[in-house]
């Protein structure tokens, strides 16, 4: 069951969204990867699955090189729950601005994390997205 | 960081997909919600979030009804492992045959699934699914 959680985890989360969202609209992959885990499985928009923060923030620095290059992401965090005190989900809704490129125009996607507390912080070890159904935007 | 998994633990989710994939080919939604804590998270292919059993259960039943009626799942779990001795996060490979609706055919999905071990035994705290791209498949 779901455990109560403090203000400040819930700041340090939102956080971690922002430094995502800042990430991804300077085209920075390095940043992008930088609060996940050494070993956090990413699931993308596609269903391709990378496994570690480096092959994360090596995908993220070629897609914003090609295809989502100038694209702008905003994310919205829509819910936070502890399944345990040092394990956090959250729920994100993104909206992309994509100058060109196969989702060249606005997109919505919704993912969730999973994160874990350890020594200095929260880190991120599993992300899943999924691009919002047109009919339902 | 990821610690090893005994194959009991292994052998338990493996069950549970199974329980799933069953629950879904017999169009058993009641079933299908079983396996999930009671205020379990669902993101659907079409990122639509569900929220708590009750929620992903009547979804099933109402798709396993219309859209869904006669379609058949198979999963194959991917990996597993444990975020903590009582947290597990999974990745599953499933493909569908549906004879009819707007996903006639066959198409393929990777869900991810985040476990907790609770009094009895393991439970699914979260599911997010996406359909694998086109071109990927």
């Amino acid at each position: 069951m779901t455990n109560a959680i403090q203000s400040s985890d819930r700041a340090a989360i939102e956080k971690i969204v922002a430094s995502l969202e800042a990430a991804w609209n300077t085209g920075d992959g390095k940043a992008f990867g930088a609060p996940f885990s050494t070993d956090a499985d990413f699931v993308n928009i596609r269903a391709d699955h990378f496994q570690s923060r480096d092959a994360i923030a090596a995908g993220h620095d070629a897609i914003f090189r090609t295809i989502y290059a100038g694209s702008v992401n905003r994310y919205k965090v829509e819910s936070v729950r502890l399944l345990r005190p040092d394990v956090a989900l959250a729920h994100v809704h993104a909206v992309l601005n994509s100058p060109a490129g196969p989702l060249a125009g606005t997109h919505a996607s919704r993912f969730s994390i999973v994160l874990t507390r350890e020594g200095g912080g929260w880190q991120i070890a599993s992300l899943h997205n999924t691009l919002v159904a047109s009919d339902s935007r």
